[in-house]
């Protein structure tokens, strides 16, 4: 049986969809809207259960999922969405052990599922020039469990880094270009490379700068998440959504020269 | 230096995106309609490089990539593509270790991603009541070096499983509500449920269906995938996509009567 | 030259995207949250020039458009959005001059595009069961100056309508199947028909009611609308988009017997 | 009645969606995969009735839509599709009897709609540089009954056009900046405009030659069509859909300088 205990993680799932991720403590108290839900009152039950808050609101004390942990993380900047984060991995070949270059941590958001693939064997080498963004991001991988298998490393990777044949590159910064040829240099030959961008005009400087420096297989493209609504007898698209969240270019490295 | 080997995978890109995924074999050859390719001739090179076709094509051998291994897959059913599968897994708790149950293998392409992802120390428990698509999965699987982390078993799941205290279940069969009672029984609490179905009919049934067992979080959605062309001042989307493969439903399991 | 005289209609356009559709009348003015507008100070300027707020904010008053009408008119009901409205209309048969039969009229917004469409000759005849709504589309086809080519009529059209030799027919209520065979009485051989609905489940229903009728090219359908935002070297789709608005369901009518 | 006669346009509608169109000639005959269809023998049958070829397949007689005009239109270029035709009207201010500009008739697809839209007291001032397409243009618009309503005007209009007070102007050419003064001037104060592109460079450009105009209500979009397919009891959307034929950026004119 998988019991809550002091210091466990627990996803309280109210009414309507409201969620919050919380670190059990003895003492502790969760505030909302709903009313309040101290801690000790949970700590003994077991995960999949409910309980209710001070104002008779149920809540259901769920494990936290890596959806949770990404979703719920400390946020500095654009995140990559769950929605990309399985078609940019299967796309430039990252295993379960594989070694994977990022330059640009964020907020750590696709590093904790790059780490969560390639562990426990494997290792994630992640670049941040901002110091508060790659500390949040640590916060966030430690939080999910996955810190030891990421090395965040605060500095601008435009000057170069120390890795080399890494199975896969990601390059997620404003100025993709900027890193292109120490992300070359850096992986191994037949390796891929996603570049991340909101931008069409990011797409297009980076396909030609992947062009440019031989890698074939290049393709961009974005992904689009839809809800569907459903009651008995009224099934439906959900009437908005989110759009555009980004575009991804992905290639492989080759030996040649490019054009 | 990673070198192609008599009885290497090899994936042979040539112009305008043609792929063969081949395994080398002394004496083999490939035909295809830019020419032929001796398999003897590419033995010793590095992957990356590239050769010619006896048309004087140029090909490029690369090291195949998961993705490879699950689109040039023996396809004996409708697939799950790599757009939703790192979602799904994500989306149901899937992480590095996880024990997966999965209801109707197909061609096991959601199969070779699910165990690639809870490898070394995880385990994917499939079952596909046909044998012929479970022997294509099979030999799937060892072909993308995964079969060590599946057990596929040849039976109708509707009629009760063995496993217990999954930490995840994805169902992927006609009538999913056939085995929701068996899904439910094998999932821990607090444990994630995927339903894949091409109908909107189906994913009315199957939210009715999961909100009476008592799990929570019930989400229905779809993902597009939507190519981006482009030549340098001349970039715009894919004139054609493919539109639509699959609905996918995800819920929590609860300890909850459901309603 | 286009002068905005004491009971002209005013579209006046703010910064970040504000509308307002007003009437001028001398003495009136308009509130907003970015100042007062008195009518009397802008009577006599040319439609495309600007004014000033009471607070500064520069304002541009601009002739309103068909589509200003549509969006901006009294809505009692979900509408039909303009990106539907030109499809609809082509797919079924309507032209300048012709006769078309709109079983509820709701509030009035495809019927305004409709009646200009087919005006000065042609004419729309209207149902709506709920007084309230028909006075509602009444006032939005007066506004935009469509009343002469449009017939309201506030009756359930289920028990029967008087319009024979419809070139065209849409049905836009909650039961579609209710009015179809009224609607078939009523349109002309090889007459076009839509049916507007929000669920999967009617577009299903109508689709078989359709048919059975024996109406062929029968074909479903949404359309989605995406925005692009851009800055110079920054152009990207909008994050948020209406995702779903309607199904359309359009066919035309045979002399034949169904299946 | 409505009665096929010698000259009559047909739509003729065969099993799985073919479709031909084609005039009625004494003694002609339709010769298709599915068999001959002899023209005399529907002389005198009503619209919406069928008649089988000489392999015994069933086609249905049907009158010419303006939808049908338009897709079976002689088409020397890229076409605007009837799903943005209606919203580039109305959000560009056409409205019945209005005097539309458009640069780049091409095909006359747009042209036809607008045409039908604005009759019969409006007109469409159409410049094409290339009397090929001038002339292909005039033939579909003949055929669908809409010369009276069109001037086309074999002629490049990036050196100016005698047109002024247009209420609104459609710009459809491969380099919209060209003619963009020109619009401007032909345009009356408070007008709409539409440029059309596939890419997004063009987007981009069309953007800021407006906004430097003193254009406002800028906005660029593009509109997508999915279609729905239904059995009873499985409805689903189609798996592959038409997905980018062009961006539109609309915008009205103001007396005001630009930025």
């Amino acid at each position: 049986m998988d019991v809550i205990a002091d210091g466990s993680d627990v996803l309280v799932a109210g009414p309507r969809g409201n969620l919050w991720l919380m670190k059990v403590r003895s003492g502790g108290e969760l505030y909302t809207h709903l009313g309040v839900l101290k801690h000790d009152s949970i700590i003994g039950l077991e995960y999949g259960s409910s309980t209710e808050t001070s104002k008779g609101y149920r809540l259901y004390l769920m494990r936290p999922f890596l959806e949770d942990y990404i979703m719920k993380g400390e946020r500095r900047t654009q995140i990559v969405y769950p929605k990309d984060m399985g078609l940019i991995a299967v796309r430039i070949g990252v295993r379960s052990g594989s070694r994977v270059l990022e330059i640009g941590t964020g907020s750590g958001a696709l590093t904790m599922f790059l780490a969560d693939f390639v562990a426990p064997t494997g290792h994630v080498y992640s670049y941040e020039a901002r110091r508060e963004f790659a500390d949040a991001a640590l916060r966030n991988l430690r939080r999910a469990g996955l810190a030891e298998y990421v090395e965040v490393k605060v500095r601008d990777a435009s000057g170069g880094v120390e890795e080399r044949e890494m199975d896969s590159v990601v390059i997620d910064i404003g100025d993709p270009c900027s890193v292109m040829d120490v992300a070359h240099d850096a992986l191994r030959p037949s390796g891929g490379i996603a570049v991340i961008t909101p931008t069409y005009n990011q797409v297009e400087v980076a396909i030609a700068g992947l062009r440019t420096r031989g890698f074939i297989m290049v393709e961009a493209f974005e992904t689009t998440y839809r809800r569907v609504e459903s009651r008995p007898g009224a099934t439906r698209p959900a009437s908005t959504v989110i759009s555009h969240t980004a575009f991804i270019v992905t290639a492989r490295k080759t030996l040649g020269e490019g054009k």
